[in-house]
């Protein structure tokens, strides 16, 4: 179960002025469920993502790729669950190409101003007959306030909708932001290892924009893992409609760039914690924390090996202070010129090791006290420079496996 | 259970002139247990080995490597099981050489003239009272034909013993090779993640025996992986005690040279090969071959990329061909000059993809067809040059999460 995670409120869930949601059941993999979501935007609206860093990545990736490049003004988005429409070469990229000109002819717009977006299972061909005869029931039910059901139609594994809203104030104009995500497993971050659609009225120029997002999932995104495996779908796209009473903004500097950008960031952040408290089998949630490295890339090298590492996520599973795994993983992390008695490992509050070992003050009824909890910081201390990074991560169970091994089924 | 993987029959192992070995129960972390082993040397044996590359590296690995350095003629190993005397500071130093100073004190010699090794637990205190305990009932029941015995006396949470012995024949003398290994998880290559003792009565000179188990551990322990997680303790060590009637060896390009090299590594690869069979939970052994790649490193980089996966791992364990998330393996891989439109993907002879996506002859039933085999092989063509690497894993099962949940327990 989703760990202290709760399915959001769908009243409290806020529309964005500019963007219309519809839904619809397509049948793509199973019968009578929530797999279509057509995202409308209105005149002038602006889009930039990040996309996926996996060679093999999906077709809808590619074609989202070139129309963003278009430029000719998006007018809607179109995502799939069910079906990831990766790994299937020319005839996925036709596919993807077809989803477009299909959601075109409904709004009556180009097939180049359409960004497509799957998830679900890999080299199987995509039902694409089955979208386009989904489309037109998506849009005739087009609504600003769907937010709710639009996260729960790009679900695939995920237990709970993952969503939330935020509202700032800019020069006395009142900014929504909104934003939804799907992910449960084959998360880790390069980009974003899900997919992620945060909408906001302000008014942003797209170079901004497009700095706005990749930082925010700079923060978010590309900090969490679930099983190491980065999908080959990835996307965090961020609309901004302008509908907001305020002037453009366009420095990343200025008072508003700033707050949009923490506003968004945190939007990101909420979102890639949810996809964590809901990775597939978790039980647990974990923090790592990594401070004092000579750079962000070594902070965040130290903390991947303990995230990722199979015998950490079982030992957190079990509730059992066996930490000595913890200490392997940093060590194995590939910080050739580490020297481990200078480092110093804390559970929460409690400080596990330093000097090279177990810490004379630790007592195992302090690790176990930690082990219990569902929140937990492991925190390692480097003392080798000021720069740090935080991860986060869940453990790995026996539903992990069961989850994995049973996915088409 | 380990996959096509029995026991080894202890009159099939044989005695290798100059070894002696003696087992004992010391109750290091269970009672009833043979849990500690002496190998004593013949005077004139020689020993090289590889260590782990973990920075957390185990205070009996820093001990060992001091005592090799010292070339005073190693006389004996000692290795105790339940306890891996790692992330144990300079308390585990002083423990370590406690323990080469009490066999020493048994056997007459220099503590330096001893090699000492731990495997267990990590970041809690050696128990070195109850190895020096136990030491002079393991020298009391020192034999020769007593390789089967060692082979348990070192097991954590292996099933079963690993052992192998081979012989071969140069200018006319017989020459023998036993070794034994034990592993089974916190098993990545680098070097060798376990441990593993090989020896035989060929004459070789020290430097050709640093060279030949430095190239066996590259073809053998440093291609495998069942959790991707880098052991503080691994270690392999080669013994040649120069009893053979034979002229010692100096030339690795000599035939003497290359018919040891072969032989020493095809022992260490049936051993290494073991490990991944017996590996936690394995209910799988997976075979995975990356070709024409531009380098070795880049196939090994995409080899363990698909053999660390947990998405590929329990897809095995399910029997199931979602061989999708292979190539989403492939992708993530980190070569990003990959063009994944000119690779193959075969599952033993099955074409699976190519094109950048599902073969066109590619059918769901042979496929499965392959999957349910306990032994299989993935196979990647990558076409962009001559180079080739070999890697060997196994799946990933509800039994990994619970023997790791249950360590300690």
């Amino acid at each position: 179960m989703p760990v202290n995670l709760t399915a959001p409120v769908a009243e409290l869930l806020l529309p964005v002025a500019g963007v219309s949601l519809g839904i619809a059941q397509a049948n793509i993999k199973r019968e009578n469920r929530k797999d279509l979501l057509v995202m409308q935007l209105c005149d002038g609206a602006r889009v930039a993502g990040v996309f996926t860093q996996n060679r093999f990545c999906a077709a809808p990736v590619i074609v989202a790729r070139e129309h963003l490049a278009h430029a000719e003004g998006i007018r809607a988005l179109v995502v799939n669950t069910g079906n990831a429409n990766a790994g299937t070469g020319e005839q996925g990229l036709r596919d993807a190409r077809t989803s477009c000109a299909a959601l075109a002819g409904v709004l009556g717009c180009k097939a180049t101003q359409i960004l497509p977006f799957s998830t679900g299972v890999i080299m199987e061909p995509l039902p694409v007959a089955k979208i386009a005869a989904g489309l037109p029931g998506a849009v005739a039910n087009m609504r600003a306030d769907n937010w709710y059901d639009a996260a729960q139609a790009i679900m695939t594994t995920d237990i709970v909708a993952k969503a939330t809203s935020k509202q700032i104030t800019i020069d006395g104009a009142i900014i929504t932001i909104t934003g939804i995500a799907k992910g449960s497993g084959m998360i880790h971050p390069n980009m974003a290892t899900m997919l992620g659609y945060i909408a906001t009225d302000a008014a942003i120029a797209q170079p901004l924009l497009q700095a706005i997002v990749s930082e925010a999932a700079n923060r978010s995104f590309n900090c969490i893992t679930v099983d190491g495996d980065t999908s080959t779908n990835d996307a965090l796209m961020l609309i901004a409609t302008g509908k907001a009473a305020m002037t453009e903004v366009k420095a990343a500097d200025s008072k508003a760039g700033k707050a949009l950008q923490a506003a968004i960031s945190e939007v990101a952040i909420f979102l890639a914690q949810a996809i964590v408290r809901d990775g597939e089998g978790a039980t647990k949630f974990i923090i790592v924390q990594v401070e004092g490295g000579k750079n962000e890339a070594e902070c965040k090298q130290i903390g991947y090996a303990i995230a990722r590492s199979p015998l950490v996520k079982t030992a957190f599973f079990a509730s059992d202070p066996n930490l000595g795994r913890i200490l392997a993983a940093i060590g194995y992390a590939g910080i050739n010129d580490l020297d481990v008695a200078n480092l110093k490992l804390y559970l929460d509050d409690v400080l596990v090791a330093d000097n090279g070992g177990r810490a004379a003050s630790y007592r195992e009824e302090d690790g176990q006290r930690v082990m219990q909890q569902s929140d937990i910081t492991i925190r390692v201390a480097l003392n080798r420079g000021v720069a740090n990074a935080t991860l986060w991560t869940c453990d790995f169970s026996y539903d992990y496996v069961k989850i994995n091994a049973s996915y088409r089924s």
